[in-house]
């Protein structure tokens, strides 16, 4: 197994899903050495949630699991890019596809994102 | 200005910088409430060295400075993509285009990418 380093985030590192489509960024999220492992033997993106202090499969709730189709790793072995087929189409618990729906321009921000659901209907289940 | 989410991070939010054309990953990196001004104010991507623990126009040594083209911003206001224009065409300093030059594929580590400078030749000025 390839050895990350999860010391210098104190046991996380920083993920980077991104479309293997499009290259769209999608989300960024983090992982332990559990959520990496699981990621791997699984072949789903296992996060680690930070505000629930476990582990995250992507989609669990709301369906919109991401397959991992490539897995790259930085030159400092801290970070990864998880290239992801996004199921349902959207990433953000906001309902759009990316999480960063909204461009930052001239000190405002901009909506440039299309909402695929409405998390008002996907999370009261 | 956009009032980013810098507490969670204790001060410092992740920045995945990506080539505007091309849609890929180049890296990843830091920035602090100063950098992320100096960015926007300059439209040159400045970020947070954790290790020399100093602001860090990227580029400075190696001349392989990023002008911001778009910025987006996530769904938490805790994260940042930046698409960049990368001069030089390297981000990393191992002298790849991308510092996910690597794929990881059966617990094996496979470089993918392809080098554009030698390291040792642009650093040792």
């Amino acid at each position: 197994m390839v050895e990350l380093d999860f010391e210098k985030g104190e046991g996380l590192i920083p993920v980077v899903a991104q479309d293997y489509e499009t290259g769209d960024v999608l989300m960024l999220a983090y992982m332990n050495r559990d959520a990496w492992l699981q990621t791997v033997e699984t072949g789903r993106a296992t996060y680690w949630s930070r505000s629930r202090k476990s582990l995250w499969v992507k989609g669990e709730t709301s369906g919109n699991v991401q397959t991992v189709k490539e897995i790259l790793v930085d030159c400092d072995l801290d970070t990864l890019v998880l290239k992801v087929d996004q199921q349902g189409g959207a990433a953000c618990h906001m309902g759009y596809r990316s999480c960063f729906y909204r461009r930052v321009s001239g000190g405002e921000m901009e909506i440039i994102g299309e909402r695929v659901f409405d998390p008002e209907e996907v999370y009261k289940k």
